[in-house]
């Protein structure tokens, strides 16, 4: 006899943890599959925020099993005609609304088939207008982790919507624009900018945001980064951070400094501080990165 | 051999998060039945609030496999003499203080047996004055979950501890009053008065909080809602919303709407916004429903 | 087949719930050890707050079973030179920077053996610089959970880094000056007295903070304190409480009483109120123990 593997079911909503959603979800999944692994990645999203969480299921992931169901309910659009897709690549599944969560997944994961959730044998038997994550994503998930095929869940579609995603801006040579897309609990500002964008992008080309596979990970050191830059320079309101850390301990405490965040992204930090609060700033803001224009080759 | 499906155990307490008090009542359980799976309902509780608990609890249970153990450490009274009960309904356990908690519950799931926990044998071996969550309803509830029966847990009760929950009231014809019992992350405002109360009730009868279980919701459609009344008027504060809607979307973003909620509940809304700063309401304020008086039959 | 019983990984950090960084460590842990059973201690520690976290380790390890790996990444010195430590004691493994963290648990748990992480075959294939509860924690725990012993992880070193705990002070005979160590979600001012220094504890001797087994609790119990010391009077800030409570509901609603806590120490409450709101302290404040010179034998 063998024992299979507990298959792992992700959950991302702004449900918050005050009330009883998540939970309900929760019951709903074991009531279907008893062995499913659930584990939360956030729910604290702020309400209907799909940026910020389409940042975090991208940051997260590729840390999972294979064949883990990626679920994502944050769903301003719940109860209207929005559709609710199953996606499936080569080692993932996601359940989420079509709204643009997957934005910047699709850039690294290509979707082996997009599916349009119109079965309602795999919803719970009544159906509620208002909360489509106990009605139709857990109960659904739950079946995807007992082997039912996303054929089975409803209508193959072509296209998923796209969030205008910000894209770093070489607007003069030695002179990049991008913002901070996503501030966590540190105060940490993380920006759109990649670590492959430093290293490969320049001005006419499209920035990359892709191939964040922990694998990928060492390819692009922060030497490489400063081989082509000997010196960053980042403004971030009217302030200069000069240099690329590799650490936040490479700053005295309280001190700011800019290094390679641990998604891949450039990040403003505050050594044993909060760098939102030092500048601050908040989601949407410029971050301009200035290289030694005499250094770039 | 068959592998026995993990049985759910599901915590509600007020413990917050920001403690290790819930990490240590499942390293109880974990001790007791590794194979236990411990699910979150909520333990942002207001301290020491049973009203949203029972709330909370209600909107819930009825989403976990059966035989699941539902287990609410709300518990102002922790070392007194109040008691400790372990309800059982046809379908699940309640392990809670009995001190109100299963108000809403009981008026649906008819107690088969309430025990009141005096066998300190499935206790741990020392018991504290002041966590019965770790001491008591922990080790109790992983027990159970192996198989233990409530008859051996103590002794046999016929009567619970009922709060004085808030049913709505039929003023005069056409006009009912209720409160808001309870309102989630999102600021959604969640009355008394249910869906089968605007179907059913009439002034002089007892409304009834109850049969709200999956496969009976779609028994009372807002269709037949409307069919009775054909425009629905709610009162909160000053403010007045006509109509009754299917879900968030049917207002306009930051318009205000009355639906059915999730939970069967008359629930008051703003799409995309937060109706508790929209109408500066809290727990406990009224609303009041006028329906179309030539309408009521 | 004999099916084996799921280890228990617990984790405590300060990353909060906010972000994704929880949810991608369970994941990691779930792609090495899918059958792991991974327990939430805390995750709202405040940032890099190491003494707060080392209470609540402290306060919860004894309650998991044998065997358990305790993961506490609270680490203010991610990527600098401090060590990651796995430290082996009779009935447990413990994963940590080696900052301090386990303070108040090597006074009760004497380690087997201290290892110096540093065989990066487990650890994830590229190590980032800031993450490594990702990197480093997360998979190095899912090994240890399968079988692989400290030994394997790296090299042995003799000893490991100290908080400067506070201790309490008997600054005269029946004048005894403790600290506030934590606060919890209620208020509750927990101190740094135990309820074995109130019963051995005199002026020259070092304040024992330790035998807080769960076996080990009633055999000092309130009323062996009682009769050493007839009387104790608590002075926090100007006021003075008499007497000592054995359960919150002890005093009246809204009035402060003291009481040995859950994990035996000396605790200042407000029943169903909020004792550090009441007293306007914070962590650090002194608490001083009067106990009646006459009594003291």
């Amino acid at each position: 006899m063998t024992v299979c593997r507990p298959r792992v079911i992700t959950l991302l909503t702004d449900f918050g943890n005050q009330d009883a959603y998540v939970g309900i979800m929760k019951g709903v999944i074991a009531g279907i599959n008893p062995f499913a692994n659930v584990v939360d990645i956030c729910h604290s999203i702020p309400p209907q925020d799909i940026f910020s969480s389409a940042y975090l299921l991208y940051s997260s992931y590729k840390y999972f099993p294979r064949k883990t169901i990626h679920v994502a309910v944050v769903d301003p659009g719940v109860g209207s005609r929005r559709d609710i897709v199953c996606v499936e690549t080569k080692d993932y599944f996601f359940l989420v609304p079509d709204n643009g969560l997957l934005s910047y997944i699709v850039q690294e994961e290509r979707p082996k088939s997009i599916i349009r959730l119109t079965n309602s044998k795999y919803f719970l038997p009544s159906l509620s207008s208002t909360f489509h994550g106990r009605d139709v994503f857990a109960p659904v998930a739950a079946h995807l982790s007992l082997g039912v095929k996303p054929q089975q869940l409803g209508i193959k579609i072509n296209q998923l919507e796209q969030l205008d995603v910000p894209n770093p801006v070489q607007k003069k040579a030695g002179r990049v624009e991008g913002q901070i897309i996503y501030i966590d609990r540190f105060g940490n500002l993380i920006t759109n900018i990649t670590k492959e964008y430093l290293v490969k992008g320049t001005g006419g080309q499209k920035p990359e945001v892709r191939s964040m596979k922990p694998d990928a990970f060492e390819k692009i050191s922060k030497e490489k980064i400063l081989s082509k830059y000997d010196t960053i320079e980042t403004t971030i309101g009217k302030k200069r951070i000069v240099g690329l850390s590799k650490t936040y301990t490479d700053a005295k405490p309280g001190e700011p400094l800019v290094l390679i965040g641990s998604a891949g992204f450039l990040e403003v930090s505050i050594n044993q501080g909060n760098a939102q609060k030092y500048f601050k700033v908040d989601k949407g803001n410029k971050v301009i990165i200035k290289c030694n224009p005499g250094t770039i080759r």
